[in-house]
Order: C-alpha cells, then sequence, then structure tokens
C-alpha cells in the first residue's frame, strides 16, 4: 500500500486500503449494521466474546468459492454476502436451533474493489438481522480468487434435531420452497435473466427460518436442510438414520415458473425440484402422531432400508435424474 | 466421480474420492484422533452440538491461503495442518482462555492428493491435543488453490483479557520465542534448509500455550498474540488502548541461530525479532504490582500516546525497519 493509494472505499481496491484498512472499514460497518445480542466484544481482538445463556451451542461452517459457488456477472456482492449468510443459518435453522452469532472468512484479490467487500458486509449482515444473529469477527487476506468461510455459533432450547432419528413409519415433510434456485440457475447459465422470480431465488435464497425451532418443539425425528440437491440430501438423511425414504413425486409443489423454465429448455420441471438446491427449505421426518405445522407438506414416508442399505427412492422406485450437486 | 475412480486414500485424490468421500474419510480420522471434550455432537450433521459449562465462549476466524501463506514445497501437508491449528489457538490464548473446538473449511484443487488432506487434518489434530481441543466440523470444497479457514470457540474461566487494557506505567513483556519463524522463512527464500532449527520453527510454531490463560489470571491488563510482526501487533494493542508502547531493543533475546543468519545475509538479526511474526509469542502488559511469571521477559513499557496518537517506538525512536506482515 502507497501513501498516495487512494482510501475512499467507494473507488479503492482491497490493495488500496490493506488488510487491516479493510477490516477496519468492516469492523466499522458490523458495528452499525449487526451488533447481535450478548456480544461482549465483537471484532477488532484476537476474538470475540459472547455470552451463552444455554448449556448448549451448535456450530457450523461452510463455504462458498467464487466460479464454484457464484459467478460475479450473476449475483452482486450485496447478493453473495446474502447467501453467504442463509447457507450458514440454515444450517443452525435444520439443528432446530436459533443463530446467534457469525464469522466470516473472506479471501480475495488485491484489486477487488473494497466497495465489494462492504456490499458483501452489508447483505451478509442484512440476511442476519433476519435472525436476530450478529458478525463478530472474521479475518481477511489476499487470493486470486474470493473464497468466502463462514461459521455460526447458534443456540438451541430444545434438543437439537439430528439426522440421525427417522425411525420407518414416520412422515416425510418438506418446509420452503424448493426447486426454485435450480430452476433459477438454469436460466442463468443459459444467458436468461428471467423468469425474474427464479432469478430472484437463485441470488437470494429465503430459507424457513421460522420452522426449525417449531419442529424441534413439535418433535421432528430427524432433520436437514436441502442444500446440495434434495434426493442427496434426503440420502445423507437416510444413511445418518439407518433407513430409507420412500417420496412420492406427485406430492411435491412445482410451481408455476418452473413448469414454464422445464417447457422452454425441454426438461421434466420435477427435476428442478428433486435435484435441486440452495433453496435451503427445510426436510423433515415426524412421528405419524404429530400433526404437521402450517407450512410444512408431507411427501414420503420413512421406510425400512434396502437389502443394500439406506437408500432414496421416488415412488417406489430408484431416482434417474441427477440428485444433486458434488463439489469435485 | 466416475464409478472406476481410485478410493484408496493414499493414492486417490479429492477428485477421486469426491467431496463426501472425502469429508468421510476425515470424518473417520477425525473420530480416532481429536474427539474433543462436551462435544454431544461431531462432524457429519448440519452442525456440531457442544455442551458449555462456563458463561463465555471466544470464538475467532483465521485463513491460510496456499501461495500466501505456506507453499506446498516449503510445508508439508502435516505441518501446514499444526500451523493452522496453531495460528487459531494462539488467539484463543491471547484472550486468556482455554481453546475447546474448531472446525476447519478446506477449499482444494480436485487433483490434490486425499493424503494431503488427510495428513493436514492428523497435523492439525495433533496441535489441537495439545491444548485438549477437539475438531468438531467443517466443509470441503473445490478451488484452483488451497485456502484454509480455521475457526475456534473457547472457554474463559476469567474475564478474557482484550487488547485494550494498557495503562501508562504498565509493563511490556514477551512470552515465547519471537523472530525465530522469520529467520526460517528467510532461509527457505533463499533456497537454505538450515539452521534447521530455524525452518523447523516455521514449520511448526511452538506457541507459549500455558500461557495465555495463567497471565490473565495474574492480572495482565492486555495481551495479543504476535502473528503479523512484532512492532505491527505491538501497534494494534497500542492503538485498541490509547496508549504508545516504548520497546526496549537490548531486552530482547535475539538467539544464536538468527545471529548467524543474520550475518549470512548481511541483516541486522533484531529485524527477525521486531519485524517476524507467525511464531505466535504473547506479549502482554502488566501493572507494575504484578511480578512476571516464570516464561515471560520484560521488553519495554506502557506510555502516554504521542501527539499524534498511539504509536510504538524501539528505545525512544520510531522503528525504521519493517514492522511486519501486510496481506494485500
Amino acid at each position: 500500500m502507497s501513501d498516495a493509494a487512494p482510501t475512499d472505499p467507494t473507488t479503492a481496491t482491497l490493495g488500496d486500503l490493506g488488510e487491516f484498512g479493510v477490516i477496519g472499514r468492516i469492523s466499522e460497518l458490523v458495528a452499525q449494521l449487526a451488533p447481535g445480542e450478548d456480544v461482549l466484544v465483537g471484532p477488532g481482538d484476537d476474538a470475540a466474546v459472547l455470552r451463552v445463556r444455554k448449556g448448549h451451542i451448535v456450530v457450523s461452517t461452510d463455504m462458498l468459492v467464487e466460479g464454484r459457488h457464484f459467478r460475479r456477472d450473476w449475483v452482486d456482492a450485496h447478493d453473495v454476502g446474502r447467501r453467504a449468510a442463509a447457507q450458514n443459518l440454515s444450517d443452525i435453522n435444520a439443528m432446530g436451533g436459533r443463530a446467534q452469532w457469525l464469522t466470516v472468512g473472506l479471501a480475495a484479490p488485491a484489486d477487488l474493489p473494497a466497495a465489494w467487500a462492504l456490499d458483501f458486509t452489508r447483505g451478509f449482515a442484512e440476511e442476519a438481522s433476519l435472525v436476530g444473529a450478529g458478525l463478530v469477527g472474521g479475518d481477511v487476506t489476499s487470493a486470486d480468487r474470493i473464497v468466502v468461510s463462514v461459521t455460526v455459533v447458534g443456540a438451541c432450547t430444545v434438543s437439537p434435531v439430528l439426522r440421525s432419528g427417522a425411525r420407518p413409519g414416520d412422515r416425510v415433510a418438506l418446509c420452503g420452497r424448493q426447486g426454485w434456485s435450480a430452476g433459477g440457475l438454469a436460466v442463468l447459465g443459459r444467458g436468461f435473466r428471467s423468469p425474474r422470480v427464479l432469478v430472484d431465488a437463485y441470488r437470494r435464497p429465503e430459507p424457513p427460518y421460522e420452522a426449525g425451532q417449531a419442529a424441534a418443539e413439535l418433535g421432528a425425528s430427524a432433520m436437514i436442510d436441502i442444500s446440495d440437491g434434495l434426493v442427496a440430501d434426503a440420502g445423507h438423511l437416510a444413511e445418518a438414520s439407518g433407513v430409507g425414504l420412500d417420496l412420492r413425486s406427485a406430492a411435491f409443489d412445482v410451481p408455476e415458473p418452473l413448469v414454464a423454465v422445464g417447457a422452454a429448455i425441454g426438461a421434466d420441471p420435477i427435476q428442478f425440484v428433486l435435484g435441486g438446491g440452495e433453496d435451503h427449505c427445510l426436510m423433515a421426518t415426524f412421528p405419524t402422531s404429530v400433526e404437521l405445522p402450517e407450512g410444512w407438506r408431507e411427501v414420503g414416508t420413512v421406510v425400512e432400508p434396502g437389502l443394500d442399505g439406506p437408500v432414496v427412492t421416488v415412488d417406489g422406485a430408484p431416482y434417474e435424474g441427477a440428485a444433486g450437486w458434488t463439489h469435485f
């Protein structure tokens, strides 16, 4: 950083501001945007200091890599921030917990406009504020491409709902939009920007943040958020529980915009629903004694595992489509 | 991942194993290596579940980027793991806390040997076990270069020691090796591999993990770990406290291997001590009423801030050398 480097964050790059300049600007912004509850010491010291009111915390980490999880020409900085927060808040939601505190590691090229980092932070804090969570620390460093790593810490007022508690006979239910983000990605991948409602769903997922804790209180036996793909994530739940899941394709909601995109590109729109991720909807299993709360729809049944172990079937048969996203 | 891809982790790449294959192997390893205390649910669910025994937790996040913070030809996977853990455990040490749980985000090329990721995990868990901390979760994804992001959660049995509590008249003291890592880096940068003791110090820092909590119990007024460079980090403490720090160059320990390297490359070896980071030694300030515990040496005094605000001086004058590392 030379003495003459610009320091106006609307025009400066990360390299112009330098690491501590960037951290300073982000910390100021965070103090305004996302103070968070029970934060005794926020960003700026060696670690954040947080007051824990209950006996359990839940912790999760997720990364976003430019070119892999987002493209800067498809999603602006503010929305990358929202997505980064949403994807992590959703993991706490899927435990039945309440997200409270987040840290962000941002590795980025030195020529990245500082405004990008600040807009990212604004979007991140905006999403976090939906559940009352605060950004309490992080790190900034240089890399060839943007890599965002988020860790979220949450509290549980009831026992966390694991992936491993599903039992044969339980109902499989879904809460939240599903397939919309995959539809939006398919649209963007073909160079289009509409239907706008799907593109927006890809850019700004709307996880059902109220639903996780409520499902836990109602006695959900297992829960997971759909982030890699519905059939793939259903498989993770089935495997952890040692059960099978049979999904009924007719039970899924296939909204009109997905039908339209399917028709336009010659794809069965149920593929967006069964193979899509990143809407961060919740899948949970409930004992039959539990009346499904509002917002949940039953989409299948927990069954005995197959002869070859846990397996997910659709309408009683193996699913032939893409089950979800693979990271390598 | 094709069906024919090799799955033997001694020869397979990350791409061969696939994301969930990699996570599965790492999770098995973690279960063997670093179970951790008070871990109710470890890796494998949407979040880890942790029992908190005290009312405060401390949380910190730090990243390591290949080519920026390490080179694979200079540091093997096991030692990158140790360094990644050490750098984060040290932040909790600098709060006077006890590190308990860690998460790791690993972004890496698909052609990275899976053995690298597993050796990394082994080294990471080995370092964490030095303080009894456990690896409880994380994420694996693909990127052009290796980016490691670590978050550590710790407990504090006494009030955390912040950077902001230093007062004029306090003594400035240091605990742990300082300058050794910078000396090792200078050696490697010139294509040499000796003095071995310095190269080893660069590869495997040995932070004084016992010292942070002890200093907190004794009444340290402020504390920071030296990770970016001694004068630079001293400046962060001075700024947070609104004071000046005057360091006495003659008070620092300049070990013989640093003297030898200085002579060989024509540099004053005190530069390694004053500008070096990454040994993760601790700098703390103590009221004069506190007798310095064993292992600490007094290296300066807290003074009134300069006319232009907080400033670090060496022997009463501004420091002319490199104060530390800049990330952009």
